[in-house]
């Protein structure tokens, strides 16, 4: 299958390099990393097995790659902006749209744009971040839950999920994309936004009984959130909550990515994790009063800056 | 009037230092300025004119100072475990006690020791902070609203309000303590909390959209818990929270006092102006949760810090 990566930061980087690795034709669209790519290949380092990629098709302009049968989009929601300039020199008459971005609006984006069929969504549970040029170190995890956009199930989402499995990715098509993208954000809302906006890990936040509840609140908050948005099923606040916090706390001390991009001075991906999902609950009647507050608060780090393009 | 000073920080040796000036016989608890005020005295820097007073009588135990008329309380409540055994010496059979500490909890826990008719509440404007030892910067405002803890109004609150006013303080007797203790609190709480928590002067906060409503909203949550108290007359939500933000925007760049804990490495004054206010709400039925996730978020900055005294 012809392939072609737009965001290729850990992320892109990381699933295209082992899609390629199992024989499928990558195609990625480079920023950073293009010179060094070009020049010494890929390094990926992970707990189950370096390797390199010698040979990269990498390329600084989205025309030069061509139609391709998938686009795998891996770029941050920062540069949604960007988003459908740089995928539409991908497109064949059959191409799929495969966006593995955070948080929510992403497939209504490109849906919007190339229309609702071609459109999938995934959900990655992903630790990993860049090296040097040329290098990503895969830090854990990997494992993509993918689905349709705008239907329950397809022979196609069956397909992409083996070709991922056959790339060493646990992967599972699911029936229900929108409920999995809210899932991600009983995680993601709280613990991203805590972390960056208090420069603190998971374990650190979860030690504090008080801290422990905002979380817990939080995430209340979110599936509260999530229930009004008419789900096949909902979503059991009292389990999953408790499941999501038992899960974390066997986390060593894990950073999570906005925590790393505050640190780093990146911006955060507040529109796509935040914003969306406030809006979406308002208009479902619910005011999920708590993570208005966390939205606030990191907003105000936010506010000086410039969006930094992030491939 | 024979008058000890119980917590000499900026605030206790202002006024302290007011109130001698005008006549009165001070004595004050000193400890980290206790030698350099012996030596040369205290010098008071303010835009109403500095002055210096060559001779202070300061002690280095609350002994050593026996029984007085009133005691004026300006201890950080952080130090209140030391409250009850600083003031015990002073007090003989009609010594009455003045706080002008922060938040809520502080006339309850004098009161339940030494009688409720001894105590006065005062609630106190002042931007003020210390220099190099045995100076002291007021920078502005200083007005005193006080009342008594057990009453409505009395001859002595009236009778300390001219004592106060002959030295120079704007000061006004109330016959609604806590209500006051309340209002401040509409202030104090998004104010320094959230100034603490982002390191942003309130100038900075109030430029931001959501953060300003974050504010706004907060105060509102504030006067629901202050009007669940059965005040003699509710706070008007709408009007003082306007006021409020509109005389906040008058001020140039100003940075709150526990913002300035914070960047000091201080411990912050969370029991007095969140914790107790929390429950006192609670207790009248009134959930305060952004107050709570602010409470929350400032607590895990604390938790790994001891007490510290400031005196």
């Amino acid at each position: 299958m012809r392939i072609g990566i737009i965001g290729s930061g850990a992320l892109g980087l990381y699933y295209g390099a082992l899609l390629q690795r199992s024989g499928q034709d990558l195609h990625f669209l480079l920023r950073r990393d293009y010179h060094a790519i070009q020049k010494d290949g890929l390094k990926i380092n992970s707990p189950n097995g370096n390797f390199h990629l010698p040979k990269i098709s990498g390329y600084q302009n989205a025309a030069e790659i061509g139609p391709v049968d998938l686009v795998i989009v891996g770029l941050k929601t920062i540069s949604n902006h960007h988003l459908i300039n740089l995928v539409k020199p991908l497109l064949g008459a059959n191409t799929a749209i495969l966006t593995l971005q955070n948080g929510l609006g992403n497939e209504e984006l490109l849906a919007a744009e190339f229309g609702a069929e071609r459109i999938l969504g995934g959900v990655a549970f992903l630790c990993s971040n860049r090296g040097e040029p040329g290098v990503v170190h895969h830090l854990g995890e990997g494992k993509i839950h993918l689905g349709e956009f705008s239907c329950n199930g397809s022979q196609r989402s069956l397909k992409l999920a083996e070709m991922f499995q056959a790339a060493g990715v646990p992967c599972q098509a699911i029936n229900n994309l929108r409920r999995a993208r809210w899932e991600k954000l009983v995680w993601n809302i709280p613990f991203n936004g805590v972390s960056a906006l208090l420069v603190k890990d998971v374990t650190d936040i979860l030690s504090h009984p008080l801290n422990k509840k905002l979380i817990r609140d939080l995430m209340i908050e979110v599936i509260t959130g999530a229930n009004a948005q008419s789900l096949q099923e909902p979503i059991d606040a009292e389990n999953f909550s408790q499941e999501l916090i038992a899960f974390t706390e066997t986390m060593d001390h894990y950073r999570p990515s906005m925590m790393l991009d505050r640190m780093a001075g990146q911006a955060l991906e507040l529109e796509a994790i935040y914003a969306i999902a406030l809006q979406k609950a308002k208009q479902a009647g619910v005011e999920m009063v708590r993570v208005e507050m966390l939205y606030s608060l990191l907003a105000i780090g936010e506010q000086n800056r410039q969006n930094i393009e992030s491939t």
